[in-house]
């Protein structure tokens, strides 16, 4: 199954997690299309000042793949500024936020793995 | 757990499943450092003229999202150029391959989620 950018399904979420602005999310898959444990698979946009609040991944993991601009992460109280190409993984009871300190647009891959099959 | 480019163990594999030329590997998230059902989650690099060969994914299922770069994606008999931002789903024993007819290297993200815990 191909898909392309207008094909996504793209929700604008505001205060996400308690975060700042507006997250863009454009589901890159659908939870309801994948067969495996797989909550989200999804291209994430934060503009500058938006975040994604702190919350905890219990029972599941979530990687982020950073595809452009930068962020300053704090993964389990560990925060760093990421960059294209750049990875981190929050799982198994982790807590994390993501927060667009700079000056462009930022967007992420964001896939939630979980242990047991999601709700569908 | 952050991750860059260079902490990503990366190989060289030639003729993978029959393809032409190299596919360089970058493991992003190893299958080991994945609790849930993961076997593959990956940066690909495909020189132009380098291919991945036809494959068939049983048991688990695979999305590509292209991230530079132009390929032409065989999936399940559908032939198609995919772009930067596009993906492709194959999966629950269908088959694909993917090759560089570009002039330029394409990068995607391979993320194989499978049915049943992967061997690790």
């Amino acid at each position: 199954m191909f898909k392309t950018t207008s094909q996504y399904r793209t929700e604008s979420t505001e205060g996400r997690y308690g975060g700042k602005g507006v997250a863009v999310v454009s589901h890159v898959m659908e939870k309801t299309e994948l067969l495996a444990n797989c909550r989200l698979f999804a291209r994430i946009r934060l503009d500058p000042g938006c975040s994604i609040g702190w919350h905890t991944h219990d029972q599941e993991e979530e990687v982020y793949y950073i595809l452009s601009g930068e962020a300053v992460v704090n993964d389990d109280g560990v925060i760093r500024t990421v960059y294209p190409g750049d990875s981190v993984y929050t799982g198994n009871g982790g807590s994390h936020s993501i927060e667009n300190q700079g000056s462009e647009p930022m967007e992420f891959l964001g896939v939630i793995l979980t242990y047991q099959p999601p709700e569908r």
